[in-house]
């Protein structure tokens, strides 16, 4: 979900961007004008989250699935150990597509037996002696569950996969060796990966790593070693001022706490709902819940897209709902949906 | 350079997408709006190109320099003899990044002495036995340099980059084991390549080929094995939609060859232009040309884009000047820069 200022600006230059008479979209990705788009996204983004200068801003094809095969390729060689904390299932999916590239991928913890509704407590986490990191899921979308805390790794790099996270709150990047999201969730369109990554990993890369995946070269090349995603830099760039507009991160870390509190107050209040993740892990983003009576849930779905409250249908793989309220969703649409709910379960009650 | 037309309706459908009172940018990439926007633009491509039914069409994240690698990683094994045909620097750095694979690349042919301006004589290329594949680049950019038929490799697979040709003219797609584009150039904007791999391909996939650039993931799950770049698609269907109302790709290459031969003839009548690639190797979309005093040519650049025609620098490897003249470019457009450098040249010649 993109903010709606932010669609009707890109709506307004779409076909003549900067008095260029062409599209950003197509307008070369060497042109003076680009460039400074691209140097303008970079620099909001340092200054937004506060990146310290030992840290490289990649923008990367192939979102966080990319990322999932980016990571061990640069930051690990054969028979490397490396470190996976599992709390649902993009950090398995991470863990998986680790093992293809000839590691000794380990799941240092896994809530498995929570049914991932848990985040390990503060303290338990260990890193294997000699990681060449530990990767972990700050939020998990079709849990719900979210870090309320970042983990000590001592020696071992970190490597959180924000995607669903990152810019819903302030972060200390100082904390990270690589930090990554995929843009479509709180950042643009789909398509892109943001990496951030701390200088000294940089050297770390195989041979065998596709050029444009490439910390080091894409460092080199300033991300453009190839024709960069040029509209979804740009896109990304329109969001980041919006987010500067919002207050900051500050400002948006008031608002996504406000309205997470609002739907998670309503829903341990109901008796018709609720929601299954333990409180200190509950995630500010992706809130599922349940009814007692499953058989409801088509007609909520349903009813609730006719309502114009979409995409509340939760992931195929744990059924129920889930609401998603990233950065660009209002207060108000949390609060249409709590009067949807009450509506319906006073019918169905 | 995309069409106005295409622009113009992506600028009036971007903040409500079929009234989904979301953005195409935004929309989920399960939702069934979706879904048949991404099935009407594989149709589309299939329909145009004539893609035989044993062909898989992929959308593919990383653009054209991320196949330089998927390639590889895709139809070979370590060890193995790949053959590469090089008429210019993109070909040239495919070969490149064939060999992070432990290969065996053979540059079978290397028009490095006629200084990329020529074509391999027809019936001349010889691919070495038992190679994994041969790979070449229909249309160099940079020389714009562009073969006039399509090598004869027996039993060797061929493998072409389109990038810079693809939807100019027909194509016999069944002589192609795989032919890959960046879609930046005739398929909109930069971001994703468009793959079209032949059944029996795909299963040759290196164990290590990241999941989101294995053929087979990938055609397993119809291109959305993680989240498609959706805009990106999605402009490709408008842009598929623009060429059947071109009359296809007949009617393409009718306009192609017109505009192409206009600006030839231009300059080859002239004493004070000049393009240096052989006949029977010149560009359709790709015209570079010189000034005998080369000393004109930032003058000749400049004064270009203060008449609105942009882009005209030649690329920074070989200087001179050069005009690309994608499908979206009219005849109007060769026109309009013919006009501007007769006068240019009445007033320096």
């Amino acid at each position: 979900m993109m903010p709606l200022e932010v669609l009707e600006q890109a709506q307004a230059e779409l076909p003549d961007w900067q008095h260029t008479g062409m599209s950003v979209a197509e307008v070369s990705h060497r042109s003076k004008e680009f460039v400074a788009c691209a140097d303008h996204t970079q620099e909001l983004l340092r200054q937004i989250l506060g990146i310290p200068d030992n840290y490289r801003v990649l923008f990367i094809q192939g979102g966080a699935f990319g990322q999932f095969a980016g990571v061990p390729l640069n930051l690990s060689k054969p028979g490397d150990t490396v470190d996976f904390v599992l709390t649902g299932q993009w950090g398995t999916k991470a863990f998986k597509e680790a093992k293809r590239f000839g590691l000794n991928p380990i799941a240092v913890t896994d809530e498995k037996a929570s049914n991932y509704t848990t985040t390990p407590a503060q303290g338990t986490i260990q890193p294997t002696e000699g990681a060449a990191y530990l990767h972990y899921t700050p939020n998990e979308t079709i849990g719900g569950v979210e870090f309320g805390y970042i983990p000590e790794t001592g020696d071992v790099p970190l490597v959180a996969d924000m995607s669903s996270t990152i810019l819903s709150r302030p972060l200390d990047v100082s904390k990270f060796g690589v930090i990554y999201a995929g843009t479509q969730k709180n950042m643009g369109p789909a398509g892109m990966a943001v990496v951030i990554v701390r200088d000294d990993l940089l050297d770390r890369a195989r041979l065998d790593t596709p050029s444009i995946w490439s910390y080091q070269l894409m460092a080199e090349n300033n991300s453009m070693l190839n024709t960069p995603p040029t509209f979804s830099i740009y896109l990304l760039g329109k969001i980041l001022e919006w987010v500067i507009a919002q207050g900051g991160l500050d400002g948006l870390a008031v608002r996504n706490r406000t309205k997470a509190e609002t739907f998670y107050a309503f829903l341990d209040a109901s008796d018709f709902y609720s929601n299954p993740v333990a409180h200190d892990s509950r995630s500010w983003m992706n809130i599922p819940f349940l009814m007692a009576n499953a058989d409801l849930n088509k007609q909520f779905v349903a009813q609730a897209e006719q309502a114009g409250l979409t995409n509340l249908a939760g992931h195929r793989s744990v059924g129920g709902m889930r609401a998603s309220i990233y950065n660009a969703m209002p207060q108000a649409g949390v609060d249409a949906l709590i009067e949807f709910m009450k509506e319906f379960e006073r019918v169905h009650a």
